[in-house]
């Protein structure tokens, strides 16, 4: 554990804000963005965090960016590899390129082709493998050995965690009196991130995770105190398919309020209200949060919301209402 | 003369500064964004003036909020009407209901769903027609003679057209060494206008119109020296099909420095490259203008240009590149 260029304990305030600095370094700080329409819709006051505009297209830059621009040079020199379905994957690769560094990222073949694309566009060596945790884990492991390659995990990492926070960061320095901050959950890296972020910077705010019905391990495994794996999800959020791990088990099981999970049709609902009303381009993962709000808006009337929009890459030549 | 309510002569620097008062009272000062990725491939620095983020989606709502906030309460007394492809519609409408005013709309019977939804959305009545502009004059006549309501034309109005500068206003305001400013041209209200704030606010700063080559009467009027119809335009734009009227001829004539055509598969391409690389959702005709400006790239290397995104009112049922 001593030689780990990452944080080797549950990130501290000093952490996430230190962390904050790396990432603004090359990411940006996003809008907060509001729809009177869907504001009267659900009845309450809410602010999309619209990390779909941030570099790379997600927020997953945060982690990345945070991870990689905070190594020393000789960690770099073989390169950055991960397994990721898509949005890790393209913030991964772009972080590595603005160091000049290379990087090997595992996708599974039926990640969408916008994030392949992307994940390409930088520079990155794509390896495809089968799309479970298994064949991930296993191609993986072949490249970081092939490589010498530092493995930078997309979520079960406190660096990455501590950069995901920052999202929730933004949100509540701009927002101070945020009732509530909607997260989507899959590997539950910016639900952790969005839990120590409120509790270091917000004590009245909780977090709400988000998850479809259809890949709903992460609320059985807070349910059951253990982690249950996400064993063939059904859902069109390719952002959610992945199951929670241990650093991420043990934040969100004491911060994390609870979890709303959502139908697919809410979940496409959702996502087509963010296209139309407010004319930008949310993949389905980023609806989850906005689907949970508007089923569950009866307990939310007349409360300040945040909802942390994940990401944008979508495939637009596979769009989920046609 | 005397008895018309709206601006009777060309818009005045000062006419621009009273109108954007009015159309901040409910419109939106849009955001100016930008893409690095889309700066690269074109080789200039672009700000995209975000007026798909407009009330109503489209920058329509500042030329109608600007009249309608203006009236006196008389002329509202038996409403107000137009004829419009489909922004327009939703701008009036939706300025109409905030005043407490009735609105009689004429559309096509081509205009995009989402469009005539959001029309009828803002309680407006809307009465279809045959898509040429002779039937939308006709039924317009019927429905003001029948109803006595307030015609307020889309574009060969002053006062709409005092509306439509403001957008340009504001990226004067924020951007004050702007070498160019690209907009679409349909009826060229909306060029009209830039041209005027151009002229006022920032003499060095050029406007250059943009139009489908499917839908040159722009083109040919100004080349020609007088207004040519737009008989059967062919293109994907459905904004962009009007034609020039005496006052947008006579304005555009004076102060446009020119007009680029662009095909139909390169406005799709530009559409497509916003809605990817920006995470915003335009409609076609909002991307003539930057299908224009990569046309000419090599005449703007390294010039700073704002291109107006002038709406986001697309059917999501209907893609151009499916």
């Amino acid at each position: 554990m001593n030689n780990s260029p990452f944080l080797s304990v549950r990130p501290s305030r000093d952490n996430i804000i230190s962390a904050h600095e790396r990432v603004l370094f090359h990411g940006k700080k996003t809008p907060l963005l509001s729809s009177t329409a869907i504001n009267e819709m659900v009845g309450c006051e809410i602010y999309f965090k619209a990390e779909n505009f941030q570099k790379a297209g997600a927020f997953k830059f945060r982690g990345a960016s945070n991870v990689v621009m905070g190594l020393d040079e000789s960690y770099l020199e073989h390169g950055v590899a991960t397994h990721s379905s898509g949005n890790h994957a393209g913030a991964l690769a772009l972080a590595a390129k603005l160091r000049g560094a290379k990087a090997f990222i595992v996708m599974p073949n039926t990640a969408p082709k916008i994030k392949v694309k992307a994940v390409k566009s930088y520079g990155a060596e794509v390896i495809f493998c089968e799309p479970n945790q298994k064949a991930r884990e296993d191609t993986l492991a072949e490249v970081v050995e092939k490589e010498n390659a530092l493995f930078i995990h997309p979520y079960d990492n406190y660096s990455i965690i501590a950069g995901q926070a920052t999202a929730a960061k933004e949100i509540l320095e701009e927002k101070p009196g945020t009732d509530f901050i909607f997260v989507p959950v899959g590997g539950g890296g910016l639900a952790s991130g969005s839990c120590l972020s409120a509790n270091y910077f917000s004590s009245k705010t909780r977090v709400i995770g988000c998850e479809p019905a259809g890949a709903d391990d992460a609320y059985r495994s807070l349910r059951d105190g253990k982690i249950h794996p996400s064993v063939n999800p059904k859902t069109i959020s390719d952002g959610l398919l992945t199951s929670l791990s241990p650093k991420t088990f043990s934040i969100l099981g004491e911060l994390l309020e609870r979890i709303v999970l959502v139908e697919e049709n809410e979940i496409i609902s959702a996502m087509r209200l963010v296209w139309e009303r407010m004319k930008i381009i949310i993949e389905p993962s980023s609806a989850v949060p906005l689907a949970a709000l508007y089923k569950e808006r009866e307990n939310f009337r007349g409360k300040k919301v945040a909802v942390i929009i994940s990401g944008g890459n979508v495939d637009l030549d596979k769009l989920p209402w046609l």
